[in-house]
């Protein structure tokens, strides 16, 4: 941590600050210039973070120089994290297509897509029975019973499948059907949550909030290491800027920052992102070429008549022409779908 | 709804958009020009939600005019909500000054904290218990003690008291001791937990999220509304903005805006939208000018060794001198502190 | 300037960085940790400005401690800037009212607007004649004709005026006319421009750019100041963020963040910063409350035909309405309008 | 256009709206629901913009269908406009890479530079010898004296040059020197210079501004156009967000909305928007990819002595793998570097 003094700042202030860190456990190295004051403070990360610094007498700014992880962070495991499901991989050199429905509609409908996903190369099953949405009046999901039709289907084509908790109370009954759980951007910080999964033995997706920082995504994912889950999968789904011509912005330098800073498995989500059909294949092409682990594509048998992101859903012979696009270009970073061979 | 098409749009990509509309049980209005058709919609609000027609042939955009929301709107109820709490109230003529420690620490330090809030007139008492932390080696709070703790405060000088519920678990708890129960906003669109709060009977204290519209904070309202609780009271905490100066951006057009299109109470919350102790008494004149009904401060004995959020908290003594400068422009606004006389 | 190393940066790593500052000129002080190292780093500006560490090998991020301004800042100057043109201020004690038409259309229209802002006590009359348009098609104002006209307006009444200089070729034309230079908020970082009024001795409005910072403002003010012209108002019109429901976010906190960081005055532009007529009015008494030194407000004597925005202009009688209830706002903060008695 | 009017607008106000629409020479077609009543407008698009109706009693909401641009359209020119600089081109099948220093400042170093991206095969020089800094205390360029270095290089080795021109007033002085001017972000819209370009027979590299939208964007390019000057290359450089991690956020959906949108060839500039060197290789995949024309990437023989932009400057052993991984891909895309054979 560094404290940076206004300028001319006093002795009595800066000896109050370095009293305080010396109380706390801390070491203060001060650096001195004809105007500014600056304190090096060396100690570990749990007095740094008990130390609130910023209001005190002549303090004009602190830097944290610690990071809010540690567990998910390269320097503490160099090595890629790979998740494996059922038999396929996420991770290290297996790239993932999870593709489904917005959410489960119908056996037919679950059915039907699991079938196309699948005859087109997806590896994993996503679909969603609890549904988070902005208006109470809108569909919010069949619950358990899209759980259990999701899974059948899954089972019926042999994929794993994917798909969000909602409720912290829902916790071992999603658990119960889903391969991985997922959370959503809007639960990326219910911490609550987070904590629960993380005492649970199941992969889990954590989908980026809307704003939430880098720093924010990877602390986030470091209460469910923190718990002992160490099968974490982060998902970059657009950030909300200014831009309205897409729902979302998809931030691609993240998913490429990202694998430098942790050593978990990143995916993009293209159709959340963007929120617009014709984005889709542009986007997935990029993310692979910025060296995501997976991709995730929203697909609908019907998309006209889906109860939820038909906009931005491709029907099936869409998916398949983007898979016949996507493999080869998967091969050629020298990853493997669904991982080894 | 009106559904605008593509420039040059064919007659079959319009009969198209008309037929799915009458298939939903809506009436299509066509406008034609020269270059553009566009398609008003008329249904109600169910079927409106159900239709997902960006993503059709021809369709270039749909804007939706009807509200995600009906409750919490003016147009449904024009006179203002008043909540009373205790012998205290928001909303209407009423401006509450909640003020109080970010987190319970001490017996000590909330029951000082609670002596000198009263005395220099809050009308409410806060305190976190369950703290909400982006990183999960910092302090989480001290749990139903803190609860106990805050309890005790409040009731030793007289105030009704406001606490955050972090997890939908633990609502019940959280109700048999706190007088408003507070959603943060990261937890805004955690839609199970407004929804369990939809089903009690004590006001909440919604705070806005982030990057949250403010379609979506009265969205987010509609759901404890439309669960039978019409107690909300609408706080505005900063947004999530590039200026990295201050911690949030603080949105007082917001605030106004927010008067004229809800009957709900809204209140300001300079303390965490700025993050820093010195904007905070610029901050709650303006929001008071701005037309709130209320303001939250962060107070603490000892800033300098608080363990969470010191450096945008005020010591006694400048909440003190706050109260002295804000009860005239209160009163100067036609509102009384806490309510009737 | 501070240099933090990554965890474990090697010695060789900090090394080359403490020759290479060494070789600019400036001083190097260690604060090593276990597992950081951190670098503080004292010289004057300009070395400071020439190096661009971040880029070396072990080096995680620098932390410039400098700000990139000094002419402007509170520091170098304690006592506030009071800005005289004609027979009214800006700044310490003194309180603007700038009213008028977006953009100067017709004669009776100006002089119309110039009588009635007069009549209600603004201070300075506003007027565009030169227009900044997002689309090549919309009206572009009437330009040198149109400086004319709101000089004569302002002639007639007797207030100063301030009218947007758009290009730098222009500056002495508008110089000619205008008591006020107005630099709009996509020209803030027009250094050319900037440099170009830095040389001239008319005071200058200069507006927040729609994505700048404060550090960016102040630095843009700079420019003016380091070319030898002092007289400079900063100006808050609004921010762009996510929301859609207000044309811009006002940015109150700015501008009570300015008043401590520099000694020019500050005022904010309601009307550009919502877009909305019902919302001038709170947003004008939450700038007073602010601190701000005063406000811009869009009149139109007949809004609904005004050919730039009408929808954000007050008519004459709403201006009226506002400035009673202003004044005395404007007084309760020991203000005075147009400055001494 | 469409006029949205309040829940139970009355007659009379929808017969104002009519009224004034008609007076306008504008048609008006009306929906009427039971809540509500939409107003379709249809005319030319100059009446439309003269048009500003969101003031008015009972008027919700205006939504404009019509896009302040044309010519830049896919609509008004459904082929890719190719843009061809000696002997080298941009758009259509040809791919551009763009490279060299950020700042010219020396002969020697913009000699080196110039040898080296030639060698790796980049198609064009860039180089800043008017360079636009937030503080007038940092290097500001070499002006005309850079030009004529970078003139000589780009003559040296074989290729063309871009180069911003920062100042409308040295347009011809730029223009004198250079191949493409390029208008930075900053400049977007500045409306004055985006009509002095549209005058000249030189192409323009117009680079999005940092908070601009697409529609914005379009609009600065339709300035261009408009002029006469149909030669306008479209550059994504990021844009500004709440993530601080990387300098601005790289928004490659847009570099892909945008080839649907427009004709004009976009690339995009992964130097400028991630500000880091370590992201510049995978968010070029990622750009050639999503559908860019060309990529841009800042190169520097010394990237630590570079007097500005080092932290994100490739050292030439660099650039030259990041253009061995290049290359193939591009090809693999069915595009040609510079061209035809």
């Amino acid at each position: 941590m560094l404290v940076i003094m206004r300028d001319h700042a006093s002795d009595t202030e800066i000896d109050h600050v370095v009293n305080l860190l010396h109380e706390a456990g801390a070491e203060a190295h001060l650096s001195r210039g004809e105007v500014k004051c600056i304190i090096g403070v060396i100690g570990d990360r749990d007095v740094m973070y008990a130390l609130d610094l910023e209001g005190l007498p002549g303090v004009e700014q602190v830097v944290r120089v610690l990071k809010p992880y540690k567990l998910v962070s390269r320097d503490f495991q160099a090595d890629d994290t790979v998740i494996r499901v059922a038999n396929t991989s996420i991770g290290g050199q297996a790239f993932a297509v999870i593709a489904g429905p917005c959410s489960v509609e119908t056996e037919s409908q679950v059915l039907e897509t699991a079938q196309a996903v699948k005859a087109a190369g997806a590896t994993i099953l996503r679909g969603g029975a609890y549904k988070p949405r902005t208006s109470p009046y809108a569909f919010q999901g069949l619950g358990e019973a899209g759980l259990r039709l999701l899974k059948e289907a899954g089972d019926e084509v042999g994929l794993p499948i994917v798909t969000e908790v909602l409720d912290v109370r829902d916790a071992e009954t999603v658990a119960s059907y889903a391969d991985i759980m997922q959370v959503g951007a809007r639960n990326m910080q219910n911490f609550m949550m987070l904590e629960e999964l993380g005492r649970m033995d199941k992969p889990v997706l954590l989908k980026r909030g809307l704003s939430a920082t880098i720093e924010e995504l990877l602390s986030a994912a470091e209460y469910i290491l923190k718990g002992g889950n160490r099968q974490v999968i982060l998902c970059e789904r657009g950030i909300r800027t200014f831009e309205t011509y897409t729902r979302n912005t998809l931030d691609l330098a993240t998913v490429a920052a990202l694998k430098t800073l942790t050593h978990l498995p990143v995916i993009a989500d293209p159709s959340h992102a963007t929120g617009r059909r014709d984005l889709i294949a542009p986007m997935c092409r990029a993310a692979v070429a910025a060296g995501a682990d997976g991709v995730m594509v929203e697909v609908h048998p019907d998309p006209e008549h889906a109860r939820c992101d038909g906009p931005q859903s491709l029907p099936p012979r869409d998916f398949d022409a983007l898979m016949v696009d996507l493999v080869p270009r998967i091969e050629a970073e020298g990853r493997l779908l669904g991982g080894e061979e």
